[in-house]
């Protein structure tokens, strides 16, 4: 999270920003941000920094932000929206972060993430348009094209960064789900 | 912690630098340096890199950096002042990590940071102004707002980065709090 | 992976940059990308960024990339080509990581990584120009040297380096691995 | 390690740097490292990067390079040098990755690194001149002013990098050892 992130909080119009998606006046992606009632996440390289710690008995580890996990908080109370997990891996350190993060739309091993997305859409009767979604491989690239608004850290592959609307200042890992979520809160609470 | 923070230590006047917090004659910031009886820190993103690492059972380590404890222990035999710790987490690591750095102010789980603060103050006798902070994220403005130096890690939130008086050259986990200790000392051993 | 490796993928001519491997009309390097038939790797330095953890108790852990995973996988079902692993360590992690990815060819504790190459290409019937290597120090050099297409992350050494015909944008343990697999994938698929 | 470490093993004259310690020509730094017969080193900030892994059972992991053991191995090899640790801290981290390099010289928790110093040197006939150390913090800063060279990792602290005669380019636990070691390595094999 940068300061252009708090930026579009503390400003209500008057762009100094050429990049549409950080501008004062309320842009199109940020106009997008508003409708967004739902976010969904990628966890590798999101959530992570695509590390994964084996040992000589396998995989083990894998590490979290405290930073994102305040993201997660505060999009629950500022904005009231709930975070949904949908990773291609299955990973015990996944499903435990999210239990800690109070997470219950969590997908593991999911080779087709549009159908997941389609399932989720039906079940809490939400439009693609009122989903967020942040990945940053190319098995996020569907599913980012089909939501409403679509995110990518700063270290995505070209993939990802090709069909993102934003572009996170933060890395996986570093903070790119709390900009993405400060991006949504600050759209959703300035006042024009 | 790099050549600014200990460039204060080795002049006593003569500000080449336009920054006012480490300009060579004592700036405001510095003067607010010299009041300061004892030191408080977050944990999560100054001590740490915001990193938790879990593992199929759940949270297992965070990592944190020797360069901070030996500020602890520079702190206390440099300058007479101890540290104590404040975190919204609950954390054995943590825990861990202070008894090893002779830490016995540790507040773990701390919702509203400000009434530790107040509980702090009152039981050791100290004012605000002769008490230090540092923090990274929004749980930590409050406190940062009453405390008489307040500061904040180089990769801390805009949030934090707002109400700071001094911004550490250095990152959460990677020497942020040896900066932030070292400006101290700095401030209370150079004689004009 | 940079904007660079899939810039490869996009554009079939007209070579807008100076770098002889990443230019749009096919490069002599990526000329002999397109003859790979087979990829071997190092691993400390290339699959992870040389960290290696110990405890009180020994080595304990290593860090993969599941951005490198993805391309292990993508250079399968998008090039028809297998990866091999050659290090000089052993090591049980990157057993269990090569076991994840489906690589069998995996060498462990390998002091001379020319007599494997070689061992190699006999029993798979293959010629050194129809594999590539990627490596990071000096005793990856001598088969640097032997193979058709020698590449080295961007924190190489400079032994690696000086031998290398394509330097990877990223880090090792943070995409080198999926870089060099890019370069590979998109020269072999790019239609003149 | 980066191509001004190997440029000195590659050039034997013509100095095109005005870096005293990477010219070509030898300079008075280049011929302190001729003179070299054993290198000590510290742990944290050297042979790490500072960081330490707690879990709620207390201190677990340090992180080292490999690229560093490579560069004991070189020493030992090309130049025939051996390698010694002394750290303020007791660590089986240490210890065991110590063994792994076959590191018999180890002392853990000195508190008093110049006295370390002279007892190895009594007991090995080593002057002061004939050893290299490298460290980053205070309390490395009296033995770094007493042997022939005296290294610091490009991120060291101000106190260090003040009394060292050859700072890395790279940053603990991601090669400035192996920096160091190949500093050397050259300034020995180099042939005028």
């Amino acid at each position: 999270m940068t300061e252009e992130t708090l930026a579009i909080a503390s400003r209500s119009s008057a762009s100094e920003s050429g990049d549409p998606a950080v501008g004062g006046r309320p842009s199109a992606v940020a106009e997008s941000a508003r409708h967004v009632r739902f976010v969904l996440t990628d966890s590798d390289g999101v959530l992570t920094d695509n590390g994964v710690y084996y040992s000589a008995a396998g995989e083990e580890m894998k590490r979290f932000s405290i930073r994102d996990g305040m993201g997660v908080e505060r999009l629950r109370v500022c904005a009231g929206i709930e975070v949904g997990i949908i990773t291609g891996e299955h990973s015990g350190a996944v499903q435990r972060r999210a239990e800690k993060l109070g997470i219950t739309e969590l997908h593991l091993g999911s080779r087709d993430k549009v159908a997941v997305l389609d399932e989720v859409l039906a079940r809490r009767g939400l439009t693609a348009a009122q989903v967020a979604y942040i990945g940053d491989d190319t098995n996020d690239v569907a599913v980012m094209r089909r939501v409403g608004l679509a995110g990518c850290p700063a270290d995505a592959t070209p993939f990802a960064r090709a069909v993102a609307h934003y572009v996170c200042p933060s890395r996986g890992g570093y903070g790119a789900f709390r900009d993405f979520a400060e991006f949504i809160i600050a759209a959703q609470t300035v006042i024009d």
